[in-house]
């Protein structure tokens, strides 16, 4: 059985468990998670009874595309394809039909509803996204090569002394995006960001012209996409010998990074990931100055369930792939951020970035 | 009075014609337009009498930038921005507020319903969206450069030989990438589409290891993204002398987007400006082997409004910026598409894209 006929089998559990008689998927990336596909536009439903009497639609141009990639469902050809699926649910005798209400606009829940007929639509959000929480091996394997792939151009980067003092921030997160496709990603995960100096304490900094200089704190937080997975790492240089500030900064943060990683097992609630790390950097006086949460799920999306953040909530399972970033921004003079992609086993997280963690001086 | 101000002020006229006191806005590319603000989490509420009454909020990562960037605005600061100028709203005793239902989900509208206390939450689908189809001139300069910068960079990909054979389709593509980023591209506006051979008989193909070969239509469709503005064009290419049916396919959707191009004026249909395309396309027996829109709006977007298709509603009017892309699809032997981007004046169209149109031999 292909994985997508796993997960989809996965679902239909969940929403007989819901009572739900089917789910009518129109969010594109649960579209792909649940069936391959990868073009714009489909939808998606899915029988809770039998995966026999499930249908995926898209358009015309898509057709030999949905052959190669959905071949173990039947494709309907229609370019509004939600509304045809719910129109079809309907004339199949569909009862209670869930739909994505996390994702479907107003306006298209209008006309859903109004194709639906006598079908009623449920509200039923978040269930493909609790499944894809916890990765399968197939999944694992195409976020570990999207971290190898990234750390190889990391590393071919810092090899070629692509952090030579001079260089712009934005001509160093072009290298090293290029060198990611050359190690055989199809894109970037994100925009990378690349912020030398004072740049470095602005969490999320667009890269600029400005110039990498001596002393200067380079934070670098970068990923690559391969198969449509997604890679998330961050590590922080130093330009010639560190200040004792930048070292003193960047040991904090190590420290309650290893903390947050060692907290990561099955059944422990998020929030306590969460704490395990920021507790570090508060005990070091420091808690002000890191902003955000610390860390996310990762995979077809280079944000999804669940969030390590104080406001999260459940906890964590086996499969699950995190990042945990902590860092910590001192306006005006720089910042330190580092970050791994780890997945969780029965015993604790193992990481799939490896790049050393220590502050490296290029 | 800056352009996001003016164009606020448009908006407020439409609110006042529909008996709405307030539009909340959450769509970001939407607030970009009305504001300047490029972060990821905003929201802004207009208020449709006085623009000293309307409010921006966001988070607190963003105060520094939104100051910077929205400096005409009052600047709430809470991370459940949508929510929180419901809650504003209702203070403040509006009582017809309008919210975009295009793009709100029912879940987030079940939220904002409840922050909005006893304001009336009114669907109000497509305002900003039809303000945006006709570009100011701040907007046409940014869309004139957004196109400059990409056949710049198709210009130096052909005069470095840049579609010799043996190249893959991928390292071509990427060539082209980065050359419109050395242009000053932020990025790619769209994944570049490079089809080589029967590939391109694919309207949306994905580029890959497949190398350029002797007789192998070349079709690339690419665009650069500038100032959050984007261009998109589309040029097919013959490597080495044309075969008789390349040539004839060729001058065939030559003479389609040209038609197409012709019709563009204000006041005309979208869906007379698909047909003045088609028809030439159908006339000499091909019209199945075009199989998509003739074009589309382009903008803070790759695909805004208006849709020139035969689905497509309303009229053209000065300042809309369009594409105008034909194609016809062989399949199993090539196909060929031409495309510009154009804005509509009093007269006609100027083309912002003015690569040559007729099939080069490289």
């Amino acid at each position: 059985m292909r994985p997508q006929a796993v997960r989809r089998a996965a679902l239909r559990a969940r929403l007989r468990a819901r009572e739900l008689d089917g789910l009518l998927v129109t969010d594109l990336v649960n579209i792909r998670y649940l069936t391959g596909f990868t073009g714009s536009n489909a939808a998606l439903l899915v029988a809770a009874e039998d995966d026999d009497a499930s249908l995926f639609c898209t358009d015309g141009r898509y057709v030999t595309q949905s052959a190669a990639e959905v071949p173990d469902l039947p494709v309907v050809t229609d370019r509004a394809s939600a509304r045809a699926l719910a129109a079809r649910a309907s004339w199949l005798g569909v009862q209670h039909l869930g739909f994505e209400s996390d994702a479907v606009t107003v306006d298209a829940h209008l006309a859903l509803d109004e194709a639906a007929g006598t079908t009623e639509l449920v509200r039923a959000p978040g269930l493909v996204a609790d499944l894809r929480a916890v990765k399968d091996a197939v999944e694992v394997a195409a976020l570990r090569t999207a971290c190898a792939v990234a750390e190889a151009a990391l590393t071919d980067l810092l090899a070629a002394g692509g952090l030579a003092p001079g260089r712009t921030e934005r001509g160093v997160a072009l290298d090293l995006e290029n060198r990611m496709r050359e190690h055989g990603a199809t894109a970037p995960a994100f925009r990378t960001i690349l912020a030398t100096g004072a740049h470095s304490a602005i969490p999320h900094h667009t890269p600029t012209d400005t110039p990498l200089r001596r002393g200067d704190l380079v934070k670098i937080d970068f990923g690559a996409l391969v198969d449509g997975y997604h890679s998330d790492v961050t590590r922080t240089f130093v330009i010639g010998p560190p200040a004792q500030w930048q070292r003193d900064v960047h040991e904090l943060v190590a420290r309650a990074q290893l903390a947050g990683r060692a907290a990561l097992a099955p059944g422990v609630e998020v929030v306590a990931v969460d704490a395990a790390s920021r507790d570090v950097i508060a005990a070091a006086g420091q808690g002000e100055h890191f902003v955000h949460g610390l860390g996310h799920g990762v995979g077809l999306e280079i944000h999804e369930a669940p969030a390590l953040a104080a406001t999260g909530t459940g906890t964590l399972a086996a499969g699950m792939v995190l990042t945990v970033e902590p860092g910590v921004y001192l306006e005006g003079r720089g910042g330190v951020r580092i970050e791994d992609t780890l997945v969780v086993g029965p015993d604790g997280a193992e990481s799939l970035t490896r790049l050393p963690r220590e502050l490296v001086e290029v």
